[in-house]
């Protein structure tokens, strides 16, 4: 077969730009964090897609931490694109703006990192291209990608702590 | 001031039943893991509301993983509860379960740890009650806390790895 | 065939939390009551599911008045169970509560009976389990029964004022 | 003050017309019968105001049964109007048809009467202008409209069975 | 076959109300433009629908103003009726009107011209009955109905300009 | 005030992915025209609110035709800027493609022009930054925006069409 055998993270790049509306926020006019789980989910799916050419579906989500409140009528900016990929699965970073632009206001809110499986039209998983990083940031956090999957190893009991040796080595 | 200063984790306890629609769905008719993720926001939510008294927002998500799809007509069973509490921020677990009722099958499907912040009337972090652990379970998840909370803290860049000693415990 | 031949109340009970969004509102920001009659609608028919293990369809609902208004911001908590079978169909019992956490208030809203009816893989009525009453209460409710549904027989113009023998007692 | 002081019914025909779209049906893909009871109580609130000119909340809706199943696609018509106030309070009549246009079908799904209260600008109840009904079909149902306002007072324990005169007469 | 091959206008006329809710708003509490060409579509394609006995789907939509903002809590009402028919495809006319009913207060919002195509059960476009209309109104504007029709074609770059017969006359 | 007086279309470049999910289609599964034109009112706002650092609301929808149809499961590409602007009225161009990603196609689906008008905090029209085309294609598309702004009073019964010179020459 003649699939491309690699791809470099430029070629999944999404963005995703949403107005808050009233019913995504809480009693406090402020987006609920798990709306915002929902669009990150979304335009994570779309740059997976974008990668591998194939219907994706989301295998893990990890540690987000929500900084900074988002408002009644900001616009929210998302970034997604694939930072590695796994035989048949793809770890993707997705990054948050909200921006209040009539006050020229423009935070950065979130970061987090989505994996995501890649089926054939019989659901089963399917090897991906491999990621092919270009730029220092993205070969930075390209490098991250095998401790960070270790982490995700470790807390769904996949893996004894003491073979993630990745991440053992950020504690000694 | 005479608010009640310790609670137990079933005063938080909260049950919710979803059915699984089409929007929820992708193209798999599988539930997306982002509508997912929004239900286990809003119910563990209430738990932080109930334990706190107060208004509450999401501090954070730990990793979650999605280990079996849930299909459309499913009824998705969430269950949450206070876990530990931290001066003004408490740890929520949320389990979730999905049943095709017809089929008679229930499968656990995830479980994960949302963070919460209580609020008061002004938007500021208040004090909320010391949670007491009473089952074995609950003991053995409340212990669990002060790891999670250093890897929440070192994932988000405000704890260096070597001050984490109830993580660094787990690789020596 | 082996199906269990009878069923208790709470092999059916169904819990669910809802959060009062924006969207849900009217002008005054209160609950819209259509609105609550279609979660009431979701949380009952589980209720039927788990009864029945079938597919069930609404069949009818009882009056519901609405005594007290639901804010922007409560948390409502629906309870609904089988409260008796009638060969394919089912009463389910719905009761609703509002609860505004931080101001430590949580009232009784409504209740209601809707009935639903099993429908089998081809989408024909299949008979459910017999229900079997086991608290005072349960056994209260389930004797109510037989008159409600001649209420709803007599509304519904399949019955006969005259022929309504338990209803009739009530006047006489 | 010179409020008009009556009104015909056809001052408060409201009608709507819905699409019924996938997230509006069971697995079954027939209307769910929540969201047809929410569509209802719309058109009916609008009823409502059209009499009264003020906000309207919903006080009860009466029993209603669901004969016809409604499909994905159907377009649903929905006909209301104010059918006798009370003081502050006015009975709706709504009925539903489900028309299947490419079919050429077209079928009377169901009818249910609703009742609300209007309120004025510090959310107090406000006497409406009194019903005048007009056809023979209009001055039927404002007949029996006292009728099934005991049967709501009985059947919300707001009056004893025996003081219900004009249900009495029914089963006599 | 014997299908009608003539309709009238009024065969076709479509009535929808729809409450504007919080989540059909902007920041100013108006409904957005773009929910009101949704509801303007939906309202549009059931006149197509009435007039085919078809399903149909949206060809074009002419230009929008949007004059009057409508408000939350508003009362929209859109009608809608087949203008003129061209072998497969419709000219529809729907004209949106906002009404703040406890004020008394009822503006002409918008009109616009939808156009639609009728497909038959394999989706390829099927021929659609005449228009015939019959007041002096329905007479003018089926009269206009070649004008805008040219004006849609050389808009989307189907017509040349100097080919537009109809709509050079506009301006000699 | 020192506000920037002119501005490039580059700064108002806004995009936008949305998934086509279940709900945003007809029974033929696919995006309904209505849904598409709510999601471009979205991405052309936000176009609007970039350029002029105002609030801004929906003036008017030039025509637009519907020419490739768009499935359900596709991702949907919105890209707007701001072509030029009138004292407190802005032109935005917003074209949409529509990708299946699986199969790697991706066709061009729709393009409109969308009017915007820039409101201060007290809701009244303000003036907004001059647009300074750069490219060609930019500069080629804002000298047509004088014709299509006659082509829109025209339409609107604004202007008389003998007036509107630059639309007249198209013809002569």
């Amino acid at each position: 077969m003649t699939t491309k055998r690699t791809k470099y993270p430029s070629e999944s790049l999404t963005l995703m730009n949403e107005l808050v509306l009233p019913n995504d926020t809480n009693t406090l006019n402020n987006l609920m964090g798990g709306r915002l789980l929902h669009w990150m989910d979304i335009c994570a799916a779309i740059a997976g897609q974008k990668h591998s050419n194939e219907i994706v579906v989301t295998a893990s989500v990890d540690s987000v931490s929500f900084k900074e409140p988002i408002r009644l009528g900001d616009v929210v900016t998302l970034r997604a694109w694939v930072t590695r990929s796994f035989n048949s699965s793809m770890e993707v970073l997705i990054e948050v703006w909200a921006e209040n632009i009539p006050r020229g206001e423009k935070v950065k809110c979130n970061e987090a990192y989505y994996t995501f499986v890649a089926l054939d039209s019989r659901h089963k998983p399917v090897p991906v291209p491999e990621l092919v990083p270009e730029t220092e940031e993205e070969k930075r956090i390209y490098d991250g990608a095998l401790r960070r999957r270790q982490v995700r190893l470790v807390l769904a009991g996949k893996m004894k702590p003491d073979e993630a040796v990745e991440l053992k080595n950020l504690f000694v």
